[in-house]
């Protein structure tokens, strides 16, 4: 039986591009040099059965299509430069709900300053809304520039979206992250002001992205302590049968940024942020509970989390 | 019962979208002033069971994803910048499958000399590639900026894969048009330089893009023989039922560039091209047939050609 792409997964897809590629730089967008700066520019496709939870309103379907994109423009640092919207529909879908649809995409756009630039409409069988978002940036913030001793610092919460996914009440702090989570556009551009080392949004959990932005012979500490996850937190995780560390390092969709800064640079931060943890020479991403006890963190995406 | 978007049809959808934004520009491409120059980006979603005929290889999907896209910024005269791709797939499609179509992009991009700066997957009934071209272009070629008198010329023959999309052989010219256009990129930047004075691709069909660049007071005068149309060409229409000229002014999927250009810049074009008509004042766009008889072309897009 020959290989299908679903044998590959869509990490590994995404790395055959790259190296048959002579011009991709792997990190959140692509970055092409443009007189004394950079054009950032990146593609993300929305598809409606993966990627919009039923409950989620075609306003918000909208909203989420620009902040994903805007997401990567934070990752980097940029500036937003203009947004370009191709959306694909079912024939049968009301023009209510495509009106709702724009109006969501015009509201997102219009919340993070980026003009929308163009738009293109299509018919498929489901909703799919691809989104390019262009920015500009003069030092763009890369993934893996980080050095020994870094913290290792969040812009928010995480794990809310986690947790919202799973909730069946509406109108609360973590369903409301799931249906309407929100780019950390201007903290980009603040920590990238400040002399952070680099930078990466949490779309696949946090334990994806610290294994997405590894390098050799790196590693990181992570202070359960520091995550400050709440009591509720916990007994909700706990009343849906979940473990709460589970929901917090392999879920993800939360779109805060994952930063490192050094220690001197930290008082220059002019935003909210969390630090929580440290970059060491372990080549190890490891967790120290509460309890004391240090685990390590296995690189296991949406799957199950298992301690050693 | 309520409005459905199929009711209202895509040109309309973009129309409701442009309305809505401050920030769009209605032509080829998004325009974003930028320094001394323009970014040029533009935005196109291919479905697999609306735009690949049924007898394109994987290859030739890779390959005009990235054509549909440069076609547009050929239509702005933009020199070639950066391409991004996100493409969705079944989950069964073989691995072999999904190499032959990053192999038809990354020759695109190769023929286009426009470097491949991102690449996304995802998962989906069917394929879906969505590309963003993104270029720079000082003068941008806008649709309708002609005055009266300029001529109407063409980058090429018209009407070929509208004839290929009929023809039930292989390896013919016809044929090849519809699995593998070719977008006229340097003919743009020529054409931009040499002085013309407007331009667009077409796409969807002589008349279709002559209604799309016609401004009120203004017409235009094509003439029959001037378009070329091979006794060939007539023969195989007939063979088929159809009329030529049906195929010529309401089909399209050509990316043959119309332009503009003054009588006294015409020598200056250093690439081949057919004056088809010229720019009236008679606010309708007008054929000459053959017999020296005048028709009036209407705005069918796809739909039959029926003369007054």
């Amino acid at each position: 039986m020959s290989l299908k792409v679903s044998d590959i997964g869509e990490k590994e897809l995404v790395k055959y591009i790259i190296a048959n590629s002579n011009d991709i730089i792997p990190d959140d967008t692509a970055i092409t040099k443009l007189n004394d700066s950079n054009l950032i520019s990146t593609c993300d496709m929305l598809i409606q059965s993966r990627h919009f939870p039923k409950n989620m309103s075609y306003f918000e379907m909208g909203f989420k299509s620009v902040t994903v994109n805007v997401s990567d423009l934070a990752a980097m640092g940029a500036k937003p430069l203009g947004f370009l919207l191709s959306i694909a529909m079912p024939k049968n879908l009301s023009m209510d709900s495509f009106k709702e649809i724009i109006s969501g995409v015009l509201e997102a756009c219009d919340y993070y300053s980026i003009p929308l630039i163009g738009g293109d409409t299509n018919e498929a069988s489901e909703i799919i809304i691809s989104g390019t978002a262009l920015g500009l940036c003069d030092k763009p913030l890369m993934k893996n520039t980080y050095e020994l001793d870094d913290l290792l610092v969040l812009t928010g919460d995480i794990g809310q979206a986690a947790l919202g996914f799973n909730l069946e009440v509406h109108d609360n702090v973590y369903v409301n992250k799931t249906l309407k989570p929100i780019a950390r556009l201007n903290e980009g551009i603040l920590i990238n002001q400040a002399g952070a080392t680099s930078a990466t949004d949490i779309t696949d959990g946090l334990a994806s992205e610290l294994y997405e932005i590894k390098k050799d012979g790196f590693g990181f500490i992570i202070y359960e302590e520091m995550l400050e996850i709440t009591d509720e937190y916990k007994q909700l995780a706990e009343k849906l049968g979940l473990n709460y560390l589970d929901l917090i390092f392999h879920v993800g969709e939360d779109f805060e940024l994952l930063f490192t800064i050094s220690n001197d640079n930290l008082d220059k931060l002019n935003i909210d942020y969390k630090v929580i943890g440290q970059v060491t020479d372990s080549n190890k991403v490891e967790l120290i509970l509460e309890n004391g006890f240090v685990e390590e963190i296995k690189n296991k995406g949406y799957e199950h989390y298992v301690s050693e």
